[in-house]
């Protein structure tokens, strides 16, 4: 049996990648690695919708979002996060170790926040320096709406808009420049369909303002470094070669199917997963604004989403992921992101329903494949 | 021409590594996974000649070297750094980011430390916390005395010893629990022969004491999370995937060699480069104590070095590094770390010998080879 991967990061990387990453490995102070960068650059800008600088650390998008917190803000200073979810928590707990004040918009899970409360919590306290959010919380899979909160955020010099996109960058337009984002981070093991390893942010102007201000204590994460280095198509560390090298081919492949075609393929797989599934009588864990990078479906019937992902990997050598923290147990995710088409989410509605069968959830057995079939044939 | 990669790092990485990298990725909460990460646990802790865990990290060296100031020290605390070039200078960079009081010991580049300096400087400050030192200085070619270091710091309960291994562990003995080291980091692409991008840190029980008082801001780097996830054979982060599973098999190949024929091998490659480049009339840049990771040779008679690595290069498909910081256009650096074999040294030394005739120095060619074929022979 095959691995079919459909967790939501790591993602399955493309043959031709992971070839090309296995190449002889090559010297990053040379001038073939500084040409590859400079192309990885480019491409990034490309991606990042913006005309800034996106710097490329050798970390997980953990280390970025850290960074985003640590070379921004100064000790004391109040944030304003935004917690939907696990990743919308962790912004509250890197916030915290750098002692910052965080005052937290608690979200339902499965829900996206209201820019309205954003906004009164803005006017209500002028000395939040930073909102903090998910363009796509991973472990809801609900998007936040980074439009409107850059809108809100973008006529006060004062604040930040700092958005965790490592689920959302490459998946569907979050569009930096234009919408007025300050920090924006990703991650390579997700839309980019590498291995783990390497995580990018990309910083606004203002953003660098505050960069100026800011005295938390960073170094390997110091984005000032990166940013100089970047200028002469270099890192201030040694770079994680082989994935830069992987990322180089990721962005060919997507120049090449152009980034609308990207993103309409994730929505449609989106759709097709999450129609096929409420065909059978299941929930969507995302109330609303459902992210394209992902599908989150409660298990229905009261049976344990365990044994929907046990079958999944005995059965059909499928890994699907779990709830994380409060949904443990009760949702499993389908990814969408990367190296994902047409066929595979075929396969994956499939194999829901014959597990579910499987299990004796009782259903009409075939209408989830007919649906998602009928959605997925039009594109 | 083939690419022949002799820098200190990244390194050759052996092509049965670069394919089984290459594998269909998996995701890393998942039995299989778990598996290949407790088999890495074993593995690095006889590398590291502990019993102690060695956290494994998503980042390049840097990252784990600030870690291990981050996880033991606290605002305002003394340290007593050794600066003996670019790497030890990188030691008093990080620990300034951090609001450290950095005492330095400048020690002339190429030379080793004297212990009984470091002695002498904690016997007149006892606020120094911890001693930060290279056991190998890459910048340089030297060994700094970590035995005789950590035998002055392992009879005081409130000094740390932290050694950047970076270049050592895996090359040569540094044996952490014997000794009484506190804190040793390392990095996959150097003795690991892995791509750069994941790094090392072993931490003893003084250390986690430290660990427990100190209140220097951390997150990615909290070495405290990466020990609890390590007990479940997990990484409290997504660890990069690919390399850990390169790690399991380079650990192996390791194993199968056995450490002591590891070191063994090092160090006579390290001294027939040094010996057969000594036969040419070639000045080493380690004025003593050479570190068998890599060989750094003044280029002779007013020589431009660059000539030297350019002509490597262009004639013989040779990466070789140059001298930084101060060091730069005086030197060329040979590393003899990992996936390097004797065929490799002859070569390099031939090579060398080729292109300083090109260049016009006058010496008795062949006799650099001559000296580096009989040492090589003889092992």
């Amino acid at each position: 049996m095959k691995n079919h991967l459909f967790t939501p990061g790591p993602v399955a990387v493309p043959e031709d990648v992971l070839l090309e990453m296995a190449r002889p490995i090559i010297h990053h102070r040379t001038l073939e690695f500084e040409t590859i960068f400079s192309e990885v650059r480019e491409g990034l800008k490309s991606v990042f919708h913006t005309d800034q600088e996106v710097l490329v650390l050798a970390s997980s998008g953990t280390g970025a979002m850290e960074g985003a917190v640590a070379n921004t803000l100064s000790s004391g200073d109040r944030v304003l996060v935004v917690n939907g979810g696990k990743f919308g928590e962790r912004w509250g707990k890197i916030s915290r170790a750098y002692g910052l004040e965080v005052e937290e918009i608690k979200v339902e899970w499965g829900s996206a926040v209201d820019p309205a409360i954003v906004k009164d919590a803005l006017d209500n306290d002028p000395s939040i320096r930073a909102v903090l959010v998910q363009a796509s919380e991973t472990s809801t899979g609900v998007m936040h709406p980074t439009k409107e909160l850059a809108g809100i955020t973008k006529e006060r010099d004062d604040v930040l808009l700092i958005v965790d996109g490592i689920t959302a960058v490459g998946v569907f337009p979050v569009l930096f420049d234009e919408w007025g984002i300050d920090v924006l981070v990703g991650g390579s093991q997700k839309a980019f369909m590498l291995p783990p390893g390497l995580s990018f942010a990309a910083m606004s102007e203002k953003a660098w303002k505050f960069y100026e201000k800011s005295n938390l204590p960073k170094f390997y994460l110091d984005f000032g470094a990166y940013k100089k280095s970047a200028e002469k198509n270099s890192t201030p560390y040694t770079p994680a070669v082989t994935l830069v090298i992987g990322l180089a081919s990721v962005l060919r492949r997507v120049q090449a199917e152009g980034l609308e075609g990207v993103y309409a393929r994730a929505a449609v797989l989106a759709e097709a997963t999450r129609e096929g599934l409420t065909a059978i009588g299941l929930e969507m864990f995302a109330k609303n604004s459902p992210s394209p990078a992902l599908t989150a479906a409660f298990s229905p019937a009261d049976i344990d989403a365990k044994l929907i992902i046990k079958g999944l990997k005995d059965k059909f050598g499928m890994t699907v992921a779990g709830g994380q923290n409060q949904a443990k147990g009760k949702i499993f995710r389908i990814s969408h992101m990367g190296n994902i088409d047409k066929a595979d989410i075929l396969a994956a509605v499939g194999a829901v329903e014959a597990v579910l069968r499987e299990i004796g959830y009782e259903f009409e057995f075939g209408a989830g494949s007919r649906m998602a079939g009928e959605i997925l044939s039009k594109s």
